[in-house]
């Protein structure tokens, strides 16, 4: 596997926003981009690729939902296109704002996908005595990334997205979350998670979060043990680990898989989580939280507590939306089947 | 406004299970009922009343919620009718068993509807030591009825639901939960729940549930001060009541003006809460939880934890599949944007 690195400093050949105009055309040279032209009104918006229950709306169907759907009414196609690994959409919805879908699975919504983004951030770094070096594993848009640029303790955060498509997105429609991959501390990696993992020096993080899409498709290697493995030997002692862990009510199979995984790899805690997302399937989303051995980290009682930390964060961030501190407490407290299910 | 009542000692003719066939098929002789043939493949499900996306599929559309739309797969319509005050609709789902909507949207689902009920019992009544008379709005498939039998200390259960039609469907697609309500300790009243209560004696009732539909239909009254008014004074003094509050992603508009009302009339504590509820839209449900000026009631701290007191319950009740008292206490826990417009 090839580990593409481009560094903040240059941009990269692959970044050029000239790849993507205004109206979703997708112009650029690179072959595997299959461009699609965009329709605002949607009509003809998923054809070839997905499919929708009516024009002018993206339906959202996958094997891991089967029998139900979400669908959001379109307002503009910003974007389409296939890239090396997945269908890449965006398109400005008539309530949520601008909306990413990846192989036609919602990834994220301007205005309803924060508590996804926070979550995934602050429970593992509200968890730790100052983090300063820190890996993100997909979150190519750069959501996550803004959230973690909020603790004054930073020093590194490295950025390994497998998709350029993704980033290019990004660079043209999210200028302000892509303006952070030019932080000095920043390092955005184009490549592989697991092999980038897998290649990282021992006991280096501080905190690996793990914003992936769900395990079909580019991200299915993010869901398997030897990734775990790689990513406790990258963690310095009493390290965190933070992945996207899908919905207690409709994967509890691959929730136990998981956590199966992590209780062999991890030896320090192993936890789930879990809060309330409107856009996703079931409006739930799962987090695995786990710490390796150390000094210990206990992940239901902060100590690290960003949403009173206010006076230290750049203004230009703007206050947390969902995130708290008893947020952060209650997203261990599970339903009782899910609670028996996940504690046996 | 004329109330109709009908105990649980004849049935009354009004409730006669031969009113529904099994295919769906209304035939009964109520004049306000019009009969609408089931096709099993749901392909001319809705017409005439709403739209579906797609043959096969319910879609839910409001008014309360555009630009948005959940869908279930039908794999059998069980019945379709209009009521004097609705559309009532029951088919099997892929995924979420038996489905009810009312007016086009989910009232409930059998796989995935109990964080919904179990929650609208169990805050008021976990809150308050030895619940004896308890007065459900709304309600009238048994759900929420099934749930408040947990509790070995009730006297006394009245339940008023304005639409003979959704009782008729409970009784026979649902006769596990109609068989409740037939208890001695239970009432059931067919009428007007804003009526009813206004008629109650004062200081009757421990608690009032008002299980109600969203406030626009027929259960817009429910959320006026008005009736409000009217709960407080059917309350006995350290008197507690939940209503179904709506959404923090789409009805932050409706839950303001609901908490202004009840902080006019209830003079003990008003409290909101929330929960996850997978087949509503944005997945979360809020719920009102006030009580009258009186001994204290602390809603966010449990005094009768019914999930430890299992050698109480009725075997046949199975046990709780959401609630528990750490799930309860988290309920009262907001996220941030929601904190501060509620507590403003």
């Amino acid at each position: 596997m090839e580990v593409m690195t481009s560094t903040h400093t240059n941009g990269s050949a692959l970044l050029k926003s000239s790849a993507i105009t205004t109206n979703g055309y997708h112009n650029g040279n690179s072959n595997h981009r299959k461009g699609v032209t965009a329709h605002d009104n949607g009509r003809k918006l998923l054809e070839g690729s997905s499919n929708s229950l009516e024009p002018g709306w993206f339906s959202e169907f996958s094997p891991l939902w089967p029998g139900e759907a979400f669908s959001l009414k379109i307002e503009k196609l910003l974007f389409q296109g296939k890239s090396d690994y997945q269908d890449v959409m965006l398109f400005e919805s008539a309530t949520y704002g601008k909306v990413l879908t990846l192989d036609g699975a919602i990834q994220h919504t301007e205005n309803g996908g924060f508590p996804y983004t926070e979550m995934i951030v602050h429970l593992p770094l509200g968890s730790i005595p100052s983090p300063k070096k820190v890996l993100i594993i997909g979150g190519g848009i750069g959501f996550t990334l803004f959230e973690v640029l909020r603790y004054p303790t930073i020093e590194n955060i490295d950025i390994v997205e497998i998709d350029d498509v993704v980033v290019d997105v990004s660079r043209k429609f999210f200028p302000y979350l892509a303006a952070n991959f030019n932080d000095p501390r920043v390092t955005m990696v184009l490549g592989d998670g697991a092999a980038f993992v897998k290649a990282a020096k021992a006991g280096y993080y501080d905190a690996i979060i793990v914003d992936s899409s769900d395990p079909i498709g580019p991200a299915k290697d993010l869901f398997e043990r030897p990734f775990f493995e790689a990513v406790a030997k990258a963690l310095r002692p009493g390290g965190v680990v933070c992945t996207q862990a899908e919905s207690i009510w409709l994967h509890m199979h691959i929730i136990k898989q998981i956590i199966a995984n992590c209780r062999q790899v991890f030896k320090g805690s192993v936890n789930y989580a879990w809060t309330t997302v409107p856009t996703y399937p079931t409006g739930v989303i799962g987090y695995m939280l786990c710490s390796t051995e150390g000094p210990e980290v206990d992940f239901k009682n902060p100590v690290n507590p960003i949403d009173k930390a206010t006076a230290h964060i750049k203004s230009e961030l703007g206050p947390l939306k969902f995130y708290n501190s008893d947020i952060h407490k209650a997203a261990f407290i599970l339903p009782s089947f899910a609670a028996s299910l996940i504690e046996s």
